[in-house]
């Protein structure tokens, strides 16, 4: 496969996006050594861009972003895809909705994944993001930005419920919080 | 509304000011993301300076920073103002004590929040900060302080009764260790 | 004891690669002050790389490493080897078949074994990395990285079980994770 | 009360330790804002230095460092002492021995504080270093390594405990242990 010319520019835009969004993974701890990667589709072309296997998140940069189909075979780049490709492929394949995909090792997340529980809504911050589950990225900073999101709502109710429990939030403020956040915020009326 | 020219030399310090403190919130971990933000009323006036909304933190400047007046109106300013605004409008307006504001997700003392819980003062940083209930900030400096110390001491107490109960200190050692600090701490008698 | 001309290349290697680790464990927090340290066999030798006594991390430089023989012996620099150096050379001269030795302080990992007790397999990236015991590192880096990755599931491990039992994975799955992950991480398909 | 000339040398050395003393007290998060200070005895002077009351950690510097004699009045300097400087001098006076003095809000160490309970040698890095009880500091440097290292094992000990019984030491073990390490240790056959 080759990469048709009017897909340049959004894959090149792509590249630098999903290479500092690694950045943001660090920044907050949801991943160690080369243990995560983030990808992102090309709207309206059968790839994706992910990191390369292996390489240490300080080394990584625009060029060094591996370009793939969405059945993981290589397309572009000077590096091996993340050993994770596969996975990262399966989803945009059966989820044209998703945008992005992040693979983080959140510990507090993990944490009570390992527990297969879910976290209960005891935050006006679960309620402003989330409002109920958590949402599907339609973009790779989405997904970035609700990993981050997951893993400190994650780790207070964490912290909160070792003590004692924590009060649920009743639904209807639920309802509200997440209608006016998702309304006010950022700089074009919504979430970005 | 427009600013009057007696305005401007304290409006432009705090512009300053309010974008330096948020480097305060990241650099103790009391917010992630864009989720926090810090107001100072303009003395004397019924104006405040406030963050930008979704803007990131490393990206803040004085320039950057958003007026309102005191309903959340933007009365200077490049970027729509924090989608917390509206909150922090009306505690400017509703009392007239309150010189800055700083809104954060601080972990523990969310976690304490939660569970609709005060935290016990057994810790001599309660007694000299505090004394009894965290104070109001008369300015945006001492809000932030007060934030930071809040979060600190909230840390502590919890981990201290993850594993038994803390002593509480006695009135009157809090009652002593509180003069003694508001008197002695700082270049200038007091606090600051 | 002098070194050999034929082992000076590697040697000099080692020098560079063992003073660069010790960043790593000062980046993920495994050792505080200069209570931890890192060590390589020179391959084909008896000889070994490790880090100078009471030298602070930041201070360190492949020039300041220092080469003992098995026995601990100081074959060359300008330093006292590390107080830790007779056990490092004690495994060398046992294990022929390590090739790197770490010693941390890591606060997850130290509070499983102060209980004496092993981390269950509750989590992928246990099973990816590890399969079931903690591996011997062949080499330095391997080492280190197997240090990094056990203080990560030590800690998520120990998160999760504050609130619950965390759900063992499946023996069949932890085989096929590892099996899988052994082959296909990495710029040469197999974990580096 | 005037600084004596012969005094001088090693007053200035002083200055520069403990300014640069105090970051390691930020770098380990042993202290918040400014709550928190060390001090060093100048050696056979009534003289103390001390870190100036409310100036933030990263403005510190040799030059900004306070001197006092041992009743915590000003000698030299362009600021005003600790609020904490009556607290130190009692010590210097009292405890002829002492050398430096720190004065941190470790997290893990005041937790076990405020429960009054002392923290078992469950760890051979509590035996190394302590062998019994937390040392006193022959200087300023020796005060805040055992600060350091007091907050880690405290930590460590603190998150074994809390999901069952860590093994103590054998008191044999602990006399070994700590024999050894403070022989070998260091550039000059001892801890430093």
């Amino acid at each position: 496969m080759t990469i048709p010319p009017e897909a340049r520019p959004a894959l090149d835009a792509l590249r630098a996006q999903v290479a500092a969004l690694h950045a943001e993974l660090t920044h907050y701890e949801l991943v160690i050594w080369t243990a995560g990667n983030v990808s992102a589709r090309v709207p309206g072309h059968d790839l994706m861009v992910i990191k390369p296997s292996g390489v240490a998140y300080d080394e990584l940069s625009a060029e060094r972003m591996v370009v793939t189909d969405l059945y993981g075979n290589l397309v572009e780049g000077d590096f091996a895809p993340s050993s994770d490709t596969a996975a990262h492929a399966y989803v945009y394949r059966h989820m044209p909705e998703v945008g992005g995909v992040v693979h983080t090792h959140s510990t507090y997340a993990c944490a009570w994944a390992a527990r297969r529980e879910a976290i209960p809504c005891v935050l006006t911050m679960i309620a402003d993001e989330f409002g109920g589950e958590i949402p599907i990225g339609p973009d790779a900073r989405s997904a970035v930005k609700a990993a981050v999101m997951l893993e400190d709502v994650a780790r207070t109710v964490h912290i909160s419920r070792q003590l004692g429990e924590p009060v649920p939030l009743a639904t209807e403020d639920i309802d509200g919080l997440y209608e006016r956040y998702q309304n006010v915020y950022g700089q074009h009326g919504g979430p970005q």
